[in-house]
């Protein structure tokens, strides 16, 4: 019952499926698959930054191949701030992520919303719809970062 | 956001068409990215494979979630091997990657084939269907590393 109650801990602070957490082998590699699935996310939301912004011509094409990863990549990183992720591989990831686990978690809720309508967005070929979404979603990333991250 | 802003300010420099290449800052950023692409893909192709082999719970939900990420994921690394990108961030990619391109790009190709089979019978929600088609998407893996990356 020892583990069972180790797991149920895990999930409580984690707020995850049982299986999504239970297929990282070891503590490092959720870091990695975080780390990844954020430089990931980083990409293509970087991408769709730069059309918004001007830095690059707008590609319709490109807004909505960026807008797939996103819908997808955006909620990966979150399956994997599980107990004991807390330290190793060169983290950024501060403590508080693990006592402040609800306001962390509504971090990611709002970057998750935030990010659908971008994707929205992205989706419709709209570079206006973009540049209105995106400033919105930016500012969620910065909310969560300035507290939970290193610089 | 110091990252992004960095980003933005190379994408504007740099002045490039909108391609998914030129969507990378600088060489090494594409290594970053590519590796991070391969990171992602190899824990949902692993969460399958276990499942596949018996070391873990089949979970139709989980095994539908992985299938979502990989019909995304697969294409996104070999959008990162441009021209520059041979070297930096500890690559392991082997130079014959840019000598003998097209025969990479074919490994690409036969594994995103495989890897598609794969996703329609992870979705299936059968586990013959997915035993039945990791076996050889793993051997596109294999096969592709074999060639082009270091031990």
């Amino acid at each position: 019952m020892k583990k069972f109650a180790i797991l149920l801990a895990a999930l409580a602070a984690a707020a995850i499926a049982p299986s999504a957490w239970a297929q990282f082998a070891k503590p490092d590699k959720a870091i990695e698959y975080r780390q990844a699935a954020f430089t990931v996310m980083a990409q293509h939301f970087g991408s769709l930054g730069a059309m918004a912004n001007g830095k690059a011509p707008f590609d319709a094409k490109v807004a909505a191949d960026d807008a797939d990863v996103l819908a997808v990549v955006d909620r990966l990183p979150f399956t994997a701030f599980g107990p004991g992720t807390d330290k190793g591989n060169n983290t950024k990831a501060k403590p508080d992520i693990w006592q402040k686990t609800d306001d962390f978690n509504q971090h990611a809720d709002k970057m998750k919303t935030a990010m659908a309508n971008l994707v929205t967005a992205a989706r419709s070929g709209n570079l206006d719809a973009i540049k209105k979404a995106f400033g919105p979603t930016a500012q969620t990333c910065k909310g969560c970062h300035d507290s939970y991250k290193e610089k």
